[in-house]
């Protein structure tokens, strides 16, 4: 079929997670985040929800580029709103990416970017970790583009900012700390954005506030370079209804603050019970615990969905597989945890 | 600055009419509805902003395909929710267009296809319509990608969808009718696709459907094409809240007809009136009006903007320029006429 490009023909496109559509699921396989969103979001979203939905939104999406830059410190002419983060990840690969350019990302690591350079058509690199953990020796070179998610998927290992600030100013081209889950590690690198023009920082609102179903992303630059995804994004990326949730949901800190503790104290418990078991655990920086062990993991995988229990299986060349499994409620992970001791 | 691709430097982008954020203008420059959205996308929208938001939507959008598949007549597996119409020419760029390909249009028609074309790094050519209103002698010629709104932006004019069928019979790449305003025009596309493997429709709910603010859209092709499309869209374009508000809007047929029917009254009712006070008016085929004179109308839009009253004035090379004026409420057409009274 040769109306389309080669390489759009040529690729298999992402396999999101399974998101079944009825409620009968323990669903721990795609890092939703186990507690509702903030009251404020849906006092936000109904007082959004009037008339005034047959106008366009603000294409800009001010209220929330304010509310950001009023949360975390930054210049708001420098946020870009994005319809879920891998809008943002998107607009960052059409900006940069040329057939000949070269994205770089480490692996293991979200499985997006490798299909995102196959759309742009251009080449990609996977380079993996040290086995201390830290992004391999010359981790930049020849790339026009380099995404590190900190922390990263599947491990939810973590690494300071202060050593992807010093990867973005020995980079040629733009550097991306893609913070999917940053609500749940010690520290981010949004602070950092101000020292380099190339450290460009991406952040959803899917798991940390609760609000996946909404698509609500954005992506913290320099304001100069802020403005080049300005005019390559689609103008009314984002819904009237999503701005109004996901300002509201950025205001409420103190919410989202102590949703984040409960998942913090979940993980710690899981990291430990599933060690206990045998499995080898990662201490994860995220909302989710990477498991692995020296058989395989489908039975255990499969074993889990018969019981409506869903998590992730994942496979990565020249590292292998293992079991993300995403922190849920208290409640959840005990059916969790009591499945996996009969499965071992 | 090196980090961007140089068509990417090189483009100005998209210029998006303007969108006041306070309600007391007059607002008839970006085409929307001047009626509210139907009461069933108000308790749809209710019914799904529950804690089932923390989850990620369908990324398919089941409900809201069939519910197309079932109002339209056509192969759910064809039809493909976007993030507006503009995410779906998005799509149909990426999905299409390489660096050594060619984008034609109509012209004048939507600014939009030259921009998507700047991003892909594509060649573009726009053909002038014929002085009798058909598309061009050999207007897919050489082309990958051929975009024909219908009916036309600024123009209104609508051309027989067969005469479009033969267009896209006679294509070599895909031959796509952006059917934006299609709900205010005799006949439509849609039900030709089945019978042309190159032919593919979109559609926005922002005009017809009252809903530019949750942002829908929506586009139909054979399944085998639209399979492509999926690879290439963002997993997960759109949100929960605006499937279900579209799923709504969609099925409630009854109240949007009758809105579409007041509309065309009102629009008679516009061009009878500003041929009236010496305009050039285009018979309209969709929700606005287009108007033009031998002087500058530059003083008439800066007029009407002084008392709050928002057109849109467009100016094409080989063309000219003129007035773009969205057909509002009653209320708002007499107030708006009353101006251009004074004003000419």
């Amino acid at each position: 079929m040769d109306y389309f490009r080669p390489n759009v023909t040529a690729m298999a496109g992402y396999t999101p997670g399974e998101q079944p559509q009825t409620t009968d699921w323990v669903k721990l396989n795609t890092n939703e985040n186990p507690y509702p969103p903030s009251p404020r979001v849906f006092e936000a979203i109904q007082a959004a929800a009037t008339d005034r939905l047959r106008l366009y939104p603000d294409p800009l999406a001010r209220r929330f580029r304010q509310a950001v830059g009023q949360v975390l410190g930054v210049d708001p002419d420098g946020v870009v709103a994005c319809n879920g983060s891998d809008d943002a990840l998107t607009i960052l690969a059409r900006s940069c990416l040329d057939a000949a350019d070269l994205l770089v990302a480490p692996t293991p690591s979200y499985p997006l970017y490798r299909v995102l350079a196959q759309i742009q058509g251009c080449r990609y690199e996977e380079r993996p970790f040290q086995a201390d953990g830290r992004l391999p020796e010359r981790f930049t070179t020849g790339a026009k583009l380099a995404i590190v998610p900190n922390p990263n998927s599947p491990t939810g290992s973590f690494l300071p900012p202060a050593s992807l600030l010093e990867q973005a100013e020995a980079a040629t081209g733009l550097f991306v700390a893609d913070e999917a889950y940053a609500a749940f590690a010690p520290a981010d690198c949004v602070g950092l954005v101000a020292r380099c023009e190339r450290l460009v920082v991406t952040r959803t609102m899917s798991k940390s506030h609760g609000l996946a179903g909404i698509r609500f992303g954005y992506l913290v630059a320099q304001p100069r370079i802020a403005d080049v995804f300005l005019k390559v994004k689609d103008s009314y990326n984002c819904d009237a209804l999503s701005i109004a949730a996901a300002t509201a949901a950025i205001l409420d800190e103190d919410y989202y603050r102590s949703v984040a503790d409960k998942i913090r104290v979940t993980r710690a418990r899981m990291e430990k019970e599933t060690a206990d078991l045998g499995f080898t655990v990662e201490p994860s920086h995220a909302n989710f615990v990477w498991i692995r062990r020296k058989e395989p993991v489908e039975p255990i995988y499969l074993g889990l969905k018969e019981r409506k229990i869903l998590v992730r299986l994942l496979r990565y060349p020249n590292y292998g597989e293992g079991l993300r499994l995403t922190v849920g409620t208290d409640a959840e992970v005990d059916v969790l945890l009591a499945e996996l001791r009969r499965l071992v």
